[in-house]
């Protein structure tokens, strides 16, 4: 499971003592080779915590032998003393590996504006590399948890013998542009880091970047790809960019499904646009519309609020020719009144919307959460 | 009061049977003149309702002699039909008051998608012209509720004799762009329709445009200002700006004030920007924010949601040298942790928060509110 299953990988997951409550704290995971290719991508936040300009920085060659996440502290807006901080983390595991601190990633959730724990992360990751295993992954999921209820993990094995493995965390301040959460993904085909880097940045685009629980942009967002070459297979780069997606879209969908306070997962897909673009601004403005969500909330397939997010973008379409489905169900048909509300059924966690442009042959998909009592209570109480 | 204030105006509001809980519901305001000059501005919504097509079309010769009014129905979404019955609605006052339909502006609001009750109009227009009053301001204020708790007015008496007055409605769907919710304002002063209408953009720009309680733009926003000349002053136009952009601001904080759920009404300043707009895409940022909003009721000082919205826009800042403060408690400071949270006093329902971007000498303001248990249990259970 998890980041340990492709060939060539140890992770581990531990209580170093960062978290007050003792649950796992720190994890590390290491890419044994014989190949070392790497690729990131980030928050597009201008408020970058230190771990991710170090890991920028990092994986800017294109290679990763580790990384090393802590949760119990995100290490964001703490300046130059907090960026100096990540280096002694990323430099304390090289040491213990006896490889180039310059080849070890770091990432870092909880918090804003709180220093780490040094003597904490230092006594911590010399635990962690105690514990490496090669089935470690599950291990290293639950470490990075915040708000999370339960770890998330995803792989997918190819008939020609070569493996996805991922982990993921988030479960607020999750709207990623461009990235996303800390997600750690390992795979042990042989491909260098030019692909896994097209592989990663469309793989994302398409999962990670069409997740918006919340519209808060993270300062901590960090989604990793580290490939081992151990299978000694190479396979074809559309192939491997078809399952990459496929591990990102089971994280995403996992994220959305423990999302801070949510009662209901919501697809919105945005059908028979002009262009791709349209389709994912008009499914973005919905995503976004907390009296859309607060309807959901409440079982309520109210179109009325999806027209009027959908109004105020700039997508092509003629207002008078839009039709709007909940769950199957066309409550809004040709610019009138269609079915009656009362026929859409509103049982299940998963609400599917559909908004008909009319206007070309092109769609997209963005998933959101209902915005619930539970929302609000997590986010007035929990300081992040 | 409200919009008979201003010397030749008549208003009246009555129940005539739209709401089923018996309330007021129907209002009209009429300009007896000498003159009739007016202008508008209208929601930017894309799904425009059909008292708002009528009313654009109406105003545009810049001559309005009355406006009808009513709550317990938006009339949008409702197609060709709902068309007609505006319009209809506009010839009934007509025809009591002797004048041409295109002198008549029509405004609705409440449920989006459901069709006015023509009988129960016919009648309501019939019994509010038998009403109207030279003191009928605030009836007619309180006709136009919906989910507002109470009536919103506000007037301004120049030295010089001559007023200005005006009454709103809106709790909910409340972020405008270009025009707001249902606003009349009523003025005695002899000036021009294309002078009203440069006043009036002034005015809304910079007032109901800044108001952003929930994100939501509705799809039947309206501004409408008439003037009258009665008091025989035509005043500067700078003068009638100040003052009517004063009306506005009035009527805007009313707004934050009454809206749904809300427990604390923010105030975003973002000073020291390098260009007015800058500013104001930091605090649009800011106030979009659910997390921010979440910490708001949490009586949090959360200046890490406010840097990660800061932190999305495109505007000129060095993310190491920005402030941030709480009710005047610098909690940020410097790029560094500031003073400690709880220095930050936090008793009163009007929040300040305060962001420096070192960046420039512009600076811009926007209301909004903080998301509570209220606004989700309103907005679950109302349909609008």
């Amino acid at each position: 499971m998890s980041v340990t299953k492709p060939i060539g990988f140890l992770a581990s997951g531990v209580a170093a003592g960062i978290k007050e409550n003792g649950n796992k704290d720190l994890a590390v995971v290491v890419n044994m080779g014989p190949q070392y290719s790497a690729a990131g991508v980030f928050t597009s936040n201008r408020f970058q915590a230190a771990p991710v300009q170090w890991s920028k920085l990092a994986v800017g060659d294109g290679l990763l032998q580790a990384v090393v996440l802590n949760s119990g502290g995100a290490n964001a807006c703490t300046g130059e003393a907090g960026y100096e901080d990540s280096i002694q983390c990323a430099s304390w595991l090289a040491h213990h590996l006896q490889i180039d601190t310059e080849d070890v990633a770091v990432c870092s959730t909880g918090l804003i504006g709180v220093r780490l724990p040094m003597e904490t992360m230092v006594n911590g990751i010399a635990q962690a590399v105690a514990a490496l295993d090669s089935k470690g992954g599950p291990d290293a999921a639950e470490a990075i948890m915040t708000t999370d209820t339960h770890p998330k993990q995803a792989e997918y094995l190819a008939e020609d013998g070569w493996a996805i493995g991922g982990m993921a965390k988030g479960a607020g301040m999750l709207a990623p542009q461009l990235a996303t959460m800390l997600v750690v993904l390992t795979t042990d085909v042989a491909l260098d880091s030019e692909v896994l880097d097209r592989a990663l940045r469309t793989a994302t685009s398409l999962t990670f970047d069409r997740t918006d629980s919340d519209g808060c942009m993270s300062t901590n967002d960090t989604v990793l790809i580290l490939a081992s070459g151990a299978s000694g297979v190479t396979p074809d780069e559309q192939e491997f960019t078809t399952a990459l997606t496929q591990v990102c879209w089971s994280l995403a969908r996992q994220l959305i499904g423990d999302a801070e306070g949510a009662e209901h997962d919501i697809e919105i897909t945005v059908t028979s646009a002009a262009t791709e673009d349209d389709a994912l601004e008009c499914a973005r403005a919905v995503a976004r519309s907390n009296l859309f969500k607060c309807a959901v909330f409440g079982k309520d397939p109210n179109w009325g609020r999806v027209l009027s997010s959908v109004g105020t973008t700039s997508a092509a379409f003629d207002p008078d020719k839009v039709d709007v489905l909940f769950n199957g169900v066309p409550v809004f048909l040709d610019g009138g009144l269609g079915e009656d509300r009362s026929k859409v059924p509103f049982e299940g966690r998963e609400v599917r919307v559909e908004v008909r442009l009319h206007a070309g042959d092109q769609a997209a998909t963005v998933w959101t959460n209902d915005l619930t009592y539970g929302y609000v209570k997590e986010n007035a109480e929990y300081s992040s």
